[in-house]
């Protein structure tokens, strides 16, 4: 509330009302994909289907807020990266962040598909044990490593540890020396223009050169890899290229410098999802105060899955090629890319109200920022689960349930009109969405998988019990 | 990762730097209160205490991250509410929102020192009927009710409904119809300068008085309060007197035109806590990319939990006193007031970086925004835990354990200096931390209580077997 008084407050809200009414009117509402982006349809009825089976039926049964797995995308996107045809025919190799979507009905259909874990934390560690994936095709990671899980990690001969910082060196000598086994390790090196404050030792002030050369002399210590990661999504092929050149001028220092032949290179993640749009914190902002949508991605200079492996092994084979050295193996780490757009989030819509004086009409969800958090720096694109023939399109704004006034998905959409007790489909809710879920006033949601039609429950919704388990419920 | 090229990068950076030293010379770093602002207190070997126990030694016992509830200063809190004398003597009744912190054992203790329940979900309300709250003293707000919630507030004769839109009036009229019994309901109206979009009927444009004159037809229905909520936080007398001004011309509205007189006022929440400063999103960013604190907030100004119960019935008081009508009991909702000051959140360092090259050292903690959101948009100060004899004070950039550049909790603190193994104290943990923590990468922390010396576990930490109980782990 400001101090300023009523008439001021007044004359604010028309300015904002007239700028809403003036932005909607130049800008059209921004083109939206079609369903099959997503391997959707819409039957004769307007029903969206995966594979034949209507969401709105798929919400009926196991009630919302709810994720759907599309278990023969996800298998299409690991195939992509694992089985890319590359120029020198050696691929890569693919190993899936958890910390992206831990659930593991997801986890185990991407390794059932070829992919390796990326883990970055202890509890990562043990889940990627408990799911069975070969140590050597577990990749531990920073940003902090305690000794219990260090000694777990080198004890059952996992691929790889990448350290983030020179401090990490002790350590794992430490418990190598502790398991009287070599730790196979890589470490993070900050490529010049990203962020090294948080994870990765610096190139260009010669700390990254300088760990690998203390690494070097730890006799625990088995120096195989170069990791990396870009800071920000990698969009397109100049991003990629200027990437990957930087890894490979410091690749040919460490050879150069200290003599050091690269077993791995591990590029990282971050490349783009196609159907999301980042958006600026000004940019949401914006939105959010003129209730308009941010103008559509330019979605044609996207990097694709087989642009990304293919043009990232190309160039690291040239570069090898020249040196006339072997070409090391190639790691990629896609936790976005991979599963974003496999997945999807139903609501139910509860409450409709009436359009307010800039045409927009309200429309309360069952499930919100607490089911939808990264909503709050992403445009995902959102379907009516049901299309009524002939409906009109109008402006929404799209909130959820909790009582606080961040709780907005969508500024405005347009979408066919909808009613209380229709469904909506999120897309694009397979990175990120689960594990940034909370338990704000609502339990979290269920996910459920389709597969070719066949429906499983991978996890299933929380219970009002489920929330106070780890409570102590009587008095003291 | 920009396409620009390394030169136009190297010169942002160097700017970036220059620009960050320029700042922390400029302004000194933000006037810290003294442990005492909440009942700590430092023992003579440095160590932070709370009613004599060593803060160290619960993080060594429990483990880290880890929520203390200090119950002296709980109740200390919820009796400055409850018993506050009042000019005309009625004094207020207290709901306490449940959504600020949902732990079994915090709001025990509340309901124990007299607040009752303000649930805003079917959750909050079996929460509030599981700990054996008086349906009387539970308040159900919105901002979505559905129809099974609906029936069972009305049967067990909840005190008090508000309806946060017209809209809702006919399914609350089903529910009383179906159950027998009249429901005792509000309406939650937008006082001007407020958002109506979320929640509420505006006043301004007539709305919320249509909205009761169409529940006072409803004979299922017994309207008994008006109910409004500051959409921004209450900090200063002169805000919280414009705002029960507003409150109170509608309330003169609805008795002149419908000949409504209220039982109850309930003027929601959102009063200051004073050791907490908001950030605007601007500043927020600011901070982070120059690497500086913002100023510390102004506090002399500062409402305080005696100042608001005061002024809010005096003012109410006299406004009835003047109309010869009697005076309406009050209901206050407070939420972070009540709570905030009462916990702290315990976390370890892990890694303590060198300073890069403006002087500020990365420190990685093993909790980070997974466990403490409100950080993102709010400052609250943080304590070593234990300060070493004559140790200088140094800048520090605290971050978390999960593998993303947002894990930032703060920019830059001026702290005695750290070590891998010291604990820091987050203040001020008390609202808003629990219900936002997410199992991102890591298992939430659990919540222990000490009163007067005794300590106890109000919720144990989460395992790694917690984070997959609800999962499907065998292949399918």
């Amino acid at each position: 509330m400001k101090t300023r008084g009523p008439l001021h407050r007044a004359a604010r809200a028309v300015a904002r009302r007239a700028l809403r009414r003036a932005a909607r009117q130049l800008a059209p509402p921004p083109a939206e994909l079609e369903p099959g982006a997503w391997r959707l349809e819409r039957d004769a009825l307007g029903r969206l289907t995966v594979d034949t089976l209507p969401l709105a039926g798929v919400a009926d049964r196991f009630g919302t807020p709810l994720h759907v797995v599309d278990a023969v995308r996800l298998r299409e996107n690991a195939a992509r990266f694992v089985n890319c045809p590359t120029a020198h025919g050696s691929g890569v190799e693919i190993f899936y962040p958890y910390k992206t979507n831990p659930v593991p009905g997801v986890l185990r259909a991407l390794h059932k598909a070829g992919a390796g874990a990326e883990t970055a934390s202890p509890y990562e560690l043990w889940l990627a044990g408990t799911l069975g994936v070969d140590p050597s095709r577990i990749v531990y990671n920073c940003r902090i490593k305690p000794e219990s899980a260090l000694h777990e990690a080198i004890a059952k001969g996992v691929g790889l540890i990448n350290a983030g910082s020179r401090l990490e060196l002790a350590a794992i000598s430490a418990a190598a020396r502790a398991t009287g086994k070599r730790a196979r390790i890589g470490i993070r090196a900050a490529v010049p223009g990203t962020l090294a404050s948080h994870c990765g030792e610096r190139i260009d002030d010669g700390s990254a050169l300088q760990t690998f050369a203390e690494a070097l002399e730890r006799p625990e210590l088995d120096v195989v890899a170069l990791h990396a990661h870009p800071n920000a999504e990698l969009a397109t092929a100049d991003e990629l290229r200027a990437y990957v050149a930087a890894v490979l001028r410091f690749a040919g220092a460490l050879r150069t410098r200290l003599r050091l032949d690269l077993e791995i290179i591990d590029l990282g993640g971050n490349l783009v999802c196609p159907t999301v749009t980042h958006l600026s914190p000004v940019v949401a902002r914006v939105q959010m105060a003129l209730g308009r949508e941010a103008p559509p991605p330019e979605r044609r200079a996207l990097l694709t899955i087989e642009d990304y492996v293919e043009l990232s092994t190309s160039q690291i084979e040239t570069h090898y090629k020249r040196a006339g050295r072997p070409m090391p193996r190639v790691f990629l780490e896609p936790g976005r890319s991979m599963t974003s757009n496999a997945q999807l989030l139903l609501l139910t819509v509860v409450q409709v109200r009436s359009p307010d004086d800039t045409g927009v009409s309200t429309v309360v969800l069952d499930g919100g920022i607490n089911v939808a958090e990264p909503l709050k720096g992403e445009r995902h694109q959102v379907f009516a689960a049901n299309a009524r023939p002939g409906a009109e399109r109008r402006h929404y704004r799209l909130i959820g349930p909790t009582g606080t006034s961040n709780d907005l998905l969508y500024p405005s959409v347009y979408l066919p009109e909808l009613q209380p007790g229709d469904v909506v489909a999120v897309m694009d809710s397979g990175a990120y969405f689960v594990p940034t879920s909370t338990t704000y006033s609502f339990p979290r949601p269920g996910v459920v998988m389709i597969d070719r039609g066949q429906l499983t429950i991978l996890r299933r919704a929380e219970t009002f019990e489920d929330l106070v388990a780890l409570d102590r419920l009587e008095a003291a």
